[in-house]
């Protein structure tokens, strides 16, 4: 049977919970400042579409000012390609000849795509898979201290766009980073460096990419990299709010839940389990907040219920029934869980979008 | 554009990752036992469906000796009646008239629908939208010691079966808990005091339903209970393992994830990251394990990449392309991210079927 879906009209009180809504207004504002503040340090801005997953999302933000935008998987820039963008960095090791099919079959047809490599495994497949066909955009992958995938160093950054350059089909494009948080000034120092060996082997170096949401508005103390790139803060969260990045009004991403069962005093269980907020804690010790309940603390979750203690809360105690509504900890993985994303206006549904991009790991 | 799911015969090495998979041999062996086990202590099985979500193999659960299923949601158990399932027990407070409205529909064709409550707003809910229509069998759920849902202790428990019994429309059926790990003591006694309470009131109590999958084979400790329900023993997991309740070779699901970059000596980032692990850590430090990679640690998960640390691994360590399989902390949980599942003996796929439940939430 097909869940209910809200019409367009329909006040959120109406709205079948655990369900994540998305506030219009906030939502603009959050594309807007974001944009003006890459605008006006002249840098260009590639929002990464997996906080939202969804093409009518990704156009807003391009026609604010965006100049393309950025994947993480061959499965997403392909719902994102039929869509019609025609600007996308995929920010990921393409391996294996099913995805690399994939992969230089989107290369024929989105005007300009890139996609990044850390080792040599990844450029011979890359090189093989391309054969005759568009030659291919890949930037390397740079370490610059979140430590996760990249290479280790500007030597080893050099190395391999020289690997990349010598690659039947393959054209070195740049380097790309996704820095550690704070990291802005070990990110340009790293791309000084890495430039400065670059043009030492005759190697230009057109795209330094730099990313990250929680850093977005120290993206001017990188001034080496030619674009930045960000996701979370078009809705924001919990821990965009830790990082300063935001503030409490900015919250375009609240999830309705209603309170199911009070079975004692402090103890109140709402609808809203892992399979509406996610486990994600990020570094918190409980599972997002509930602003109208100041106190409140969402100590445990399983798939269908979210336990809450209110020992700290005041008399006022929502009873079975009522609605409520969460800052998550983290909104990207909020969006993988949804087939469909609701908006609303004021706390009217605005429209109800597909959440094109869902389930895409590949 | 749809995802190329792999076909019958196709070795698990050629499907793309990250995946999880189900070992039909090991499925049904993790069936057999269970349900040899119930059935050798004359104990009615009711497996819970939230862990796979799959109609086929409820079936499977069903065609062993299972009475029937139980299911977290009214959606889940719409995708469950909907492919014949005649005997569905929802342990879900149950509210608001969209949802309750669905409820009673399902109750008009399902030959056997239980549903639980621990609320006098849930009990006039449910009384109200069944109207004149087929009488509902509702169950108290009580809280015995897990500290999620539940009416706290026996003479609560006799007041809310009191008022479902004089609700119009509603019939009391018995009592429902989900207790706490190790509970089984527990659990008895409170079934043994509600339940002369019940006879000292006149009220009949044929349904004493008792749950969990980390105390399933010690189910037969609770001789008062009239059905045991369970869901994760299907697949089993890492939490599963620890309880005890299984072996290693047990795991009907792991997940295929392939090195994707290997940054340093010391650290793998494997495809596999929340979207397809999520991030339940159940009381582990990390995120799974990697049985071919003895040592090795998934320390850190973001949605595309899992971070492992080979640090205590030796020599032979896997290089980039590489796949690996992954025993998750908790499959359930899994299984809610993944549109189909794939299901393979010895490493041949053998049947890929949709996750009809995925994200049935409400």
């Amino acid at each position: 049977m097909e869940f209910p879906w809200p019409d367009v009209g329909t006040p959120l009180s109406d709205v079948l919970t655990p369900m994540p809504v998305i506030d219009e207004d906030r939502l603009a504002k959050n594309i807007a400042r974001a944009q003006d503040y890459m605008t006006s340090h002249d840098l260009p801005f590639r929002p990464h579409i997996k906080t939202h997953k969804i093409p009518e999302v990704a156009r807003q933000q391009v026609e604010a000012g965006a100049i393309g935008i950025n994947c993480q998987k061959v499965s997403e820039a392909e719902v994102f390609a039929e869509a019609g963008f025609d600007d996308i960095l995929i920010t990921y090791n393409i391996l294996g000849p099913a995805r690399l099919a994939r992969l230089v079959a989107l290369n024929e047809r989105v005007t300009t795509l890139r996609v990044v490599a850390d080792s040599a495994v990844s450029i011979e497949g890359l090189s093989k898979a391309v054969g005759q066909g568009r030659p291919l955009r890949v930037l390397v992958e740079c370490d610059t201290g979140a430590g996760r995938c990249g290479v280790q160093g500007a030597e080893a950054a050099v190395a391999l766009a020289q690997d990349i350059a010598a690659a039947p089909g393959l054209r070195f494009d740049g380097l790309m980073t996704y820095p550690a948080i704070g990291g802005a000034a070990a990110v340009e120092a790293f791309l000084q460096d890495a430039m400065a060996r670059l043009a030492a082997v005759g190697l230009d170096c057109p795209v330094r990419s730099n990313g990250g949401s929680p850093d977005l508005y120290a993206a001017h103390l990188v001034p080496s990299a030619t674009e930045h790139r960000a996701g979370t803060y078009v809705y924001n969260d919990r821990a965009m709010l830790r990082a300063g990045e935001c503030r409490a009004e900015d919250m375009a991403m609240e999830i309705l839940a209603t309170v199911v069962s009070r079975p004692t005093p402090d103890r109140a269980v709402l609808d809203s389990g892992s399979k509406a907020l996610t486990s994600d804690l990020l570094g918190f010790e409980d599972y997002g907040t509930i602003p109208a309940l100041p106190g409140a603390r969402i100590v445990s979750l399983s798939e269908e219920h979210a336990v809450v203690d209110l020992t700290d809360c005041g008399a006022d105690r929502p009873g079975v029934g009522t609605q409520l509504r969460i800052v998550p900890n983290h909104t990207c993985v909020v969006s993988n869980l949804f087939d469909r994303m609701v908006f609303h206006r004021g706390g009217i549904v605005t429209r109800v979008l597909p959440v094109a991009a869902r389930g895409t790991v590949w």
